[in-house]
């Protein structure tokens, strides 16, 4: 129903909306947490859920995490959660690997430590992590020494990314046979106080400009991070709340798979700009207008414990 | 006249082509030698259009050299050049934060130590060159120590570039009067073998990605280039032939700016490149279509000769 999208939830409707699900993935930072606090409330909001029989997953595009490590920050903070609730990018471009790709090979990786861990427990090897110098002349970069059985890259955060790393991916990908994936294509890591530092898709599209190819992201906004839960875990699309702070990841990933959709304002997008999507006419756009926001989860209180 | 561009030069018609004009501009590398050999027969043609009172240009894209090196360069090769023939974007990127931007202060640099010599010829100071590892944590980053006095971030060819040197830049470019200028848009350097290393195009996409602005570039196809030689030489446009063996640089340039263009084909681009180009319809990419190609620059000779 047109204009019956971005309406604030509180009373009765959250009530109503709750009953209707029974799934509920949320973002973490700006949702559950900021930086290293929680968002207050947070944790009872996720603890009533579970105590109302909600099935509750938590995804996230960060691929600087292993599963087992957010679990870990989650219990710090005060949240009761277990690996199989998390769905990061580091475990899930592992999964995509292995069973979307079946990867027979090694990959390149340009990522993190938690990266490696989740391809390592689905027993895959990766070369490439930490740092890669620069040495020599342009012949000798054309000529870097390559592993023979490396069949994909796989480009995720890494704040060791350089020259010779996209170098590197370069004469990996130009070889035919080689697949090409990245975590996400978050520009930016919003840091508190307005901040940011640059985010994946910063070095992703380096990578994609230097191969002239595109490479398949499994993080949110791609459905492949829904498909990752519901393929575990019993989840009916229209019985499933996605929360989040971002109209263009959380909230598309939400339009892109059927879900109802909660943005919360303890993060990165605003409810102007919700509505100026929606007042777009661009159809493109109409995928990031929740169906509803609040706030902040806190919000959520009263309908769980009424 | 439709169908009349594209038209391999030979005999008489280059013998017209070269009597109607009085400048010729050369990119260098694929042109008048590939890697560290000249073409054969390139120095006596460069020699012979100065003999027959044409004015000669070298203007090329690489930002690693500056005007001196390059003339060294030529020397060695057997070619005759004096630094005031030669337009580098080392070179040019300097005079354009110099004339056009009028810049006052610093420039952050992701660059060579050529681009900081030219920049220095023109009274521009510069920060950020070679290399700059990864320290700290996030918050580090966001916070890195900036130079109150940097007023322009230049992107150019750097194989230090690295994550710490994409995050400063990113925020150097955060404030608002933060000028962005890149040197190109070259996605690879092409080496000998059918090789290719990445080009400055792949280290300005992921700060462009960062910053969430757009870099005004100076190198071709932008006319900058083309100015920067009309500035300092009477050239006049319909009066000027450009050679190139890149169809999206050196050939867009010309179109650009209304000289003749004439395609040699020792380097990337291939006449069946520039004849789709030419059938596709596409207006942008009439832009790519030479008016004339050779083999090689060599072919020009007899009609010097005669």
């Amino acid at each position: 129903m047109a204009g019956s999208k971005c309406v604030r939830l509180s009373g009765e409707l959250a009530k109503q909306l709750l009953a209707s699900v029974d799934s509920v993935l949320f973002d973490c930072d700006g949702v559950i947490w900021r930086g290293d606090q929680a968002i207050p409330g947070a944790p009872r909001v996720i603890e009533l859920l579970k105590e109302h029989g909600k099935k509750v997953f938590f995804v996230t595009n960060n691929s600087t995490k292993t599963r087992k490590m957010y679990v870990d920050k989650m219990s710090t903070l005060g949240f009761n959660a277990s690996e199989d609730e998390v769905f990061g990018t580091a475990y899930c471009s592992a999964i995509y690997l292995k069973t979307v790709c079946k990867l027979q090979g090694k990959v390149y990786l340009i990522g993190s430590n938690a990266m490696k861990q989740e391809l390592e427990a689905v027993g895959i090897q990766q070369t490439g992590l930490g740092p890669d110098h620069i040495f020599g002349k342009q012949t000798d970069w054309a000529n870097v020494p390559l592993e023979p059985d490396v069949k994909a890259v796989l480009v995720g955060f890494d704040e060791h990314f350089s020259y010779m790393k996209l170098n590197r991916a370069l004469q990996y990908l130009t070889r035919m046979d080689c697949l090409f994936v990245g975590t996400n294509r978050d520009t930016r890591l919003p840091l508190e106080g307005g901040t940011a530092v640059p985010g994946t898709g910063c070095l992703l599209q380096a990578v994609e400009t230097a191969a002239q190819r595109q490479a398949a992201t499994v993080g949110k906004p791609s459905r492949f991070m829904f498909d990752c839960v519901a393929s575990k875990f019993h989840v009916e699309p229209g019985r499933c709340l996605m929360v989040g702070d971002r109209l263009d990841t959380d909230i598309m990933l939400g339009s892109n798979c059927g879900l109802k959709t909660l943005l919360t304002l303890t993060g990165v997008s605003t409810v102007a700009e919700a509505e100026a999507n929606q007042k777009s006419g661009c159809s493109e756009r109409q995928g990031m207008v929740p169906d509803y926001y609040v706030e902040s989860i806190a919000d959520l209180l009263p309908a769980l414990q009424g």
